[in-house]
């Protein structure tokens, strides 16, 4: 038989087990959205789900746990095109070997908690990016079983994105959506430092 | 001893070592980074870097291999917003189940490499994202050592994003940069649909 025939047959079968498929799933919810793992792209994908959640005009609200108000970021300059849309919270203070302050860390998560959980109230945002939280929860910063408590009770079409290494394996099991960023290869072993516009 | 008085001597080791580490990478150069895997947010990392881009007023080409140009996505529309620096060309004809014609996906795979072609020679764009180029690799509709060719003849500092299911060996091998995106859970397993802003 001709290979293209082959190929068209393929395809049609194809093609209706995938509408067979599509047919069941009829739900709609709000996500609960984990990406983790030591690979890069983490943040940057919660951050590229915000730019096409603005880009339907619907509204977006970040808190970030770790990094600084005073680093600057290409996402949060990107931002500033959609401020109507976007509400950008910075509320970390540094990396721990930074900040060299325990107690301080935990300050700094817990306001920043207090913010998401105003967020994770409102239902005039679509989605809600909490970028590095899995960070303060590994370092038991913030208490995981009120973490997931709030996250229960949030707006029921209300996404939320939590990004950052070492997912705890309860926020894990609540999520809906969990992807891992595995490590394959990481220019930094090869000598290169982090560039603009792609690191940060 | 007290607690945080030994978090601190510990963040301080962490930060020297950290600092000693960092001052070994000096190299800047135009990376190739792969997004691969059966997880979600291989596409979506790769327009989070455009935005991340085009936040410090930098210019990035798109070409999409698969998706169709009447597909709306809100990563496209969001773009909008930076029109003087995106440069998007839309090149699928869909999925090849859709189209079921394999010398359709083919042409249309051929053309798209085309237009890959011309933004891999402008050292304008600081970032070349190639959306699916992995599906077009995979089903042999591109000549893989071709592709390798164009990609290491690029300007000498444009990074490029790759982005699909099952990269290929060699590209992996040729990359500076792999995140392989594992699928720990997805949505669609629980019964519910692709939802606007999240999936599309």
């Amino acid at each position: 038989m001709d290979e293209n025939i082959q190929h068209k047959q393929k395809m049609q079968k194809r093609k209706q087990l995938q509408s067979e498929i599509l047919a069941t799933k009829t739900e709609e919810k709000g996500l609960l959205i984990v990406y983790t793992g030591s690979g890069k792209g983490k943040s940057t994908a919660a951050f590229g789900t915000m730019f096409r959640m603005v880009g339907y005009g619907r509204k977006v609200g970040v808190v970030q746990f770790i990094k600084a108000p005073e680093w600057q970021t290409g996402e949060r300059k990107a931002a500033e095109a959609f401020s109507g849309l976007v509400e950008w919270h910075t509320m970390g203070e540094g990396f721990t070997w930074d900040t060299q302050d325990r107690q301080r860390d935990i300050d700094s998560c817990r306001k920043a908690w207090d913010k998401a959980k105003e967020l994770l109230k409102r239902d005039d945002l679509s989605l809600v990016i909490l970028d590095e939280l899995n960070i303060a929860l590994r370092y038991d910063y913030l208490p995981l079983d009120e973490v997931l408590q709030v996250l229960g009770q949030r707006p029921a079409m209300q996404h939320v994105i939590i990004t950052g290494r070492n997912a705890k394996a309860t926020l894990i099991e609540a999520a809906d959506l969990v992807t891992e960023m595995t490590l394959i290869k990481h220019p930094f072993d090869a000598g290169i430092k982090a560039q603009k516009g792609i690191e940060y």
